[in-house]
């Protein structure tokens, strides 16, 4: 079965989708607002990407590139992706959905951030990143993992 | 029954009693290994409090102040505190542990700002707490919650 990633598009019907991954939240409701006040465009491109099976929407991730003013994490500074709420429905998991993705965000050649959830550690150690030396200051509550096309080189942090 | 919020000392009791949370994380390990490399003294302050129920730590949060220059959420911006891993075990909900901790925090004086899951948005809002204009560039993935002792006044945002 071959399966594609597709950049999301903005409309009520992949709203309709997100409700059914458990990390929807303020993000989506603020998608959802902006459509239904015509501050965004139907159809427009969104920040996810995403797998079908059929036309159902069984995977999906957002990402988005942030500037080398915001990188906390890399050293040099440099622009990378944030990638957040990767997430493959329950009943299509242990598929290679969440990989393609994964793999997806890599072949833009820039260097990555996440904040995985702990259980999820093995699966980002698998995809060839790396938990990143703990700062409070910095991260809070997350658990954040990096990956770099050339191998990663952590930024220090002053604590 | 009576119960008060302490504030956390590491030691290797505590980081046992950490596990039992769902929110364990790179955070945690972190102070572990600080704590056997003896980076860190046993029975130091930690960021976190909690409650005990006998000798058993039940809920907890941690609580970090955060000065005005990082401040992207209250208007002016100004210190505040971060509140993040709040959590009562799952046999103690529903007690009024996770409303006392809040209180808690209130009780500083200082605006909040914390990241709700979605299902817990109504505890934040009983608890006064207040949802954020959504922008992604600062929130990627978090639910923002804001609360202030005067009544929020919400930074605005440029997108």
């Amino acid at each position: 079965m071959s399966y594609n990633v597709e950049r999301l598009k903005v409309n009520y019907k992949t709203l309709e989708e997100f409700k059914k991954f458990k990390e929807y939240g303020v993000q989506e409701l603020s998608m959802l607002e902006d459509l239904q006040e015509n501050i965004i465009e139907d159809n427009c491109d969104s920040p996810f990407y995403g797998i079908y099976f059929g036309d159902k929407l069984v995977a999906r991730m957002s990402l988005y590139e942030r500037n080398a003013k915001y990188d906390l994490y890399f050293d040099p500074p440099q622009n990378f992706l944030e990638l957040w709420k990767l997430e493959v429905l329950p009943e299509y998991q242990f598929k290679g959905y969440g990989k393609k993705l994964v793999e997806f965000a890599k072949s833009f050649g820039a260097p990555i951030k996440t904040n995985s959830r702990m259980k999820s550690k093995e699966f980002w150690e698998k995809m060839g990143f790396q938990t990143v030396t703990y700062d409070m200051e910095r991260d809070l509550g997350q658990n954040p993992l990096i990956w770099h096309p050339d191998g990663v080189k952590e930024q220090k942090t002053n604590s």
